[in-house]
């Protein structure tokens, strides 16, 4: 199943493939099926943490398969290890960054194990015009961004699809020899022009689930925090992981960080509307002052009747990322409504932190071609 | 497309995972659209050979698809790579020798390398019973096999489909990537039920047509020798191939070495009616006693009246494999029409010829065992 219908005012269509209109999260809980991160919940994850990372306490993951179970397990003594990834057709946007800084800050305090998988294999097979040569020179380039980030290489192994296809085909074929082409055809939308690898593929997004098991005995379960255009995947691995005597993997769900044109998520396809990491300060500085705000026509008239932050596409990134401070933050929403503050004080400040940000990023991100081969999955 | 429909005596099924039923050679030939083995071109082999092997002179080997092209090429430089497999499914029997020893033919003739795919994975993926330590351990069985027919290492490379799927997936990506799921419903019947492995294994299957260009840079043709229920992959393979820039593969169709009983190919799933190369001397012996021929009710009647060498399932032992002499094969022919020789007598000299090869055979393939590293495709 995935989600694709017209609302009363833009068209919300949220697929692993394809993310737009105005995004309904409660609505994707309920169709999707999955559950709301809950008060109660959060407590449990807080408990184990100290505090409550700023993307639980905005809401910004919202959603969860089973997640309630691995800490269940965990609190008995079971570990679970974590699963994420990325596909690789292009270069990185500050909207992938999200979920991996939260899949960080997940892995440091329970002291656990990261597979990131890079699926250079299925961007190849949906894009007519992409090459594998483009597609694995991407994964090695977004790599660096996921290592930039401050993952350390003992717990932390990254799998190229292509080039480690040897460690995941056999528990690919174990996942596929359970899914009927039907069941992919109504996961995932397949039609007869679909082409067989990507009829296939699902069955790779799964196997890393079972990885930990293949590779070190350990029975344990994987808890993959992604956003939740991903969830089809997971809805049919689930189903197949307790045949094949495996865990069902656990999923935490993100919401999309709001591209900079109206509504949508960042898309690598509207360069325009996206901050990737290796936009230089100018361009950062031209996206952003082209950006949708909630400001008014005129200075005048937003100074008299203030802006609206809530359809600001310039706030969500200091909701997301920009200001942790949640005191600040309110401060700011505040001004913004009371016309105190005008879109281009707001649009400054947020290219100084964005600038000052993938300066720093891109240190790191140029030492991590030192160290990325200790991150390659150790077999 | 596959050939499956009611004839007026029995069904003629023939498919990459079925053959049963009276084949009619020709009818394959006109409704696969293969082209017949002219006496022009046996000649234009045997021009290069020296002589025509047993199982062209007696069209064990009786249809093509662009074996001319090859030879033309062949004439002109450009060598060619031989390429064939096997579905590890179980133990090998005489039926599937049959291809492997003309195969080993050409090779020494034109002095050229031959791949040898061993699919575990998709003997896993099409049998519901099937666990892949089963299937990878039967491609270990059955390239001793192989090896026992006397291929050198040094120019037969065998792939090992889980093992060297490394080797293999990034050209199987390409070849899925222009194969769309209706094409593949259409050319292998695959139906709602089908598991997505199965539905994306033909890439794999299309893999080695392509592989030596991959390891050599020498992008020359393949020739499969095999039987024809193999043909809708090439069918599909050849369509892709020169997108890839690849030669398309060419074929050459052997018949099936008939089971011991009425009608059909030998089948691993019928094991009273195949003789597998590890069956002892008393089992062959009591499986052929047990077989079909064309002989009378009674010894007296037979004496009288003569038996039917062309239904005989022992008689076509002789052809296949067990009588080079065509003389001697004519005169056997004479003897039983005639009544002269009775069925007693052809099966004790059939036994007696089986088990004196299979002696051999095994003794060879024993020894396989500790050269079987060597003919493991090389990187």
């Amino acid at each position: 199943m995935t989600v694709s219908s017209n609302d009363e005012n833009s068209e919300m269509v949220v697929t692993p493939w394809e993310v737009k209109g105005k995004v309904d999260y409660e609505r994707l809980i309920r169709e999707f099926g999955t559950q709301p991160l809950t008060k109660e919940l959060l407590n449990r994850i807080e408990s184990h943490t100290g505090s409550l990372h700023l993307q639980l306490q905005r809401h910004i993951f919202f959603s969860h398969r089973d997640l309630d179970t691995v800490v269940d397990l965990y609190e008995k003594g079971t570990k679970f290890v974590l699963y994420t990834g990325r596909g690789p057709s292009g270069p990185v946007h500050i909207g992938h960054l999200v979920p991996w800084i939260f899949t960080l800050h997940i892995q440091k305090k329970f002291n656990t194990r990261l597979y990131f998988q890079l699926t250079d294999d299925e961007k190849f097979l949906i894009d007519d015009e992409a090459t594998l040569e483009q597609t694995r020179h991407y994964a090695y380039e977004n790599a660096l961004d996921l290592i930039a980030l401050g993952f350390k290489p003992n717990d932390t192994f990254i799998i190229y699809d292509v080039e480690d296809i040897d460690m995941l085909y056999s528990t690919a074929l174990e996942v596929a020899k359970h899914v009927t082409y039907s069941t992919a055809r109504a996961s995932f939308g397949f039609q007869d022009s679909t082409n067989i690898g990507w009829v296939f593929w699902p069955a790779l997004q799964a196997a890393p689930c079972f990885i930990h098991a293949k590779l070190t005995g350990e029975n344990v379960p994987a808890l993959i925090p992604a956003a939740i255009d991903q969830d089809p995947y997971w809805r049919v691995t689930r189903d197949v992981a307790q045949k094949l005597g495996y865990y069902k993997p656990a999923q935490i769900h993100c919401r999309f960080l709001p591209g900079l044109g109206a509504g949508g998520k960042m898309s690598a396809s509207m360069p325009e509307t996206s901050i990737f990491t290796k936009d230089p300060p100018d361009l950062v500085k031209r996206k952003i002052w082209n950006a949708f705000t909630g400001g008014k026509g005129t200075a005048t008239e937003q100074r008299k009747t203030g802006a609206d932050p809530t359809i600001c596409s310039i706030f969500q990134y200091y909701f997301y990322l920009f200001e942790d401070d949640d005191k600040k933050l309110l401060e700011r929403e505040h001004k913004c409504k009371s016309g105190a503050m005008l879109c281009g004080e707001c649009k400054t400040d947020i290219v100084f932190r964005l600038n000052k940000f993938l300066e720093e990023h891109r240190k790191r991100r140029e030492k991590a071609k030192d160290t990325i081969e200790q991150y390659h999955v150790k077999r």
